[in-house]
């Protein structure tokens, strides 16, 4: 009981923390976006088209989570995006408190849209709000299509499913109608994009749902 | 601070299980493997696999880990095998107190191998020991080729490495020696096999070397 209570109020911290992140964020406009999957779905592939699609019409800078390395900061930064790398040394998420010190290191009033790429993990960070606008979880169609049925929280949690590496679809046994029906049967709420980082279907779709988003001052 | 001191207990508490389902486990002769992957690397298909080509020569036994559902554990019962499924509703890891509860409603003396699949994480699980004789981690060829480097505990954690989907290598921008050479720097003792549950491909070499590690009574 003693755990139980410190949890609680580990994450009551966290949330009190989250709220004012989303309320700076909020009131600087900037449209803000916590990008969640299985380690290897493709999330780096995906911010990298994304930046790419996007960056000509809005400004872009990224807070990159992992467990260990500066591998993903270091490919965000070769397309010239201001990205802030956090290292977890271990732990599973980032939390609310990380993203306060990331926001800190960055120019604010220089962004329309903040991608935050979490830690690889479908299970650990739907239980932390960072004060993201909205959470997008991405699933690799490689997965299979029973991902939303065993990791419930997180496609609950989530307001956009991206259904990354389309172009495998011939060559593995799932199915994207019954990836989607049961990604829809957890959350009917949720959006849903199909992409391929390598042929490039899907991410004009994408990215330009994501530009509707940001509110131009 | 005092969260810490619990986090250690817990973890103390964890190990003196462990150690108790080695002491029952290795007492009598059965050798187990614990299965950790991300979500969606193909474990279960894997355990199939093994189930059907090791069947007729070693007693095999289940144990299989999920956030939610029991559809792993219902794949494995098709087979006609032993299985007991633990749901952790939520919890992103396997506990040795779990796997004590589960070898109490296993018949252990009819048991030669016995494989604990966990749950989907590549972060979490690697802190958590079982009680197990070696932890195998598998990596979908398709998650690419630096996850050993981004998430190292698990491989240094792991005595085995396999790598599946080895039929997508032509299609996804993946090195399977790129991806052997990070994980042998993280970890210089892991033993490698790459397999393909569609095409069957290392499938024998990865069953003879598990069928090695029996010893017949």
């Amino acid at each position: 009981m003693a755990v139980l209570t410190i949890e609680r109020k580990v994450l009551e911290k966290n949330d009190a923390v989250a709220q004012l992140n989303r309320q700076l964020l909020q009131s600087l406009g900037i449209f803000s976006l916590n990008f969640v999957s299985s380690p290897g779905s493709g999330k780096t592939s995906l911010v990298e088209k994304t930046i790419e699609y996007c960056r000509d019409r809005i400004k872009i800078a990224v807070i990159e989570g992992d467990v260990q390395t500066d591998l993903d900061a270091r490919r965000v930064d070769a397309l010239g995006v201001p990205v802030v790398q956090i290292v977890t040394h271990g732990a599973c998420h980032l939390e609310a408190l990380l993203i306060r010190d990331s926001l800190a290191r960055l120019n604010l009033s220089a962004i329309e849209l903040l991608i935050i790429e979490n830690v690889g993990n479908l299970v650990c960070p739907a239980s932390y709000d960072l004060g993201e606008d909205m959470k997008a979880v991405l699933v690799s169609i490689t997965e299979g299509d029973d991902k939303p049925l065993k990791y419930p929280a997180m496609f609950r949690q989530a307001s956009v499913m991206v259904v990354n590496k389309i172009d495998l679809l011939p060559h593995v046994p799932a199915s994207l109608e019954t990836l989607k029906k049961n990604a829809l049967t957890i959350n009917p709420q949720l959006k849903v994009f199909h992409t391929s980082c390598i042929t490039g279907e899907g991410i004009s779709e994408w990215c330009r749902w994501l530009e509707s988003k940001i509110k131009k001052k």
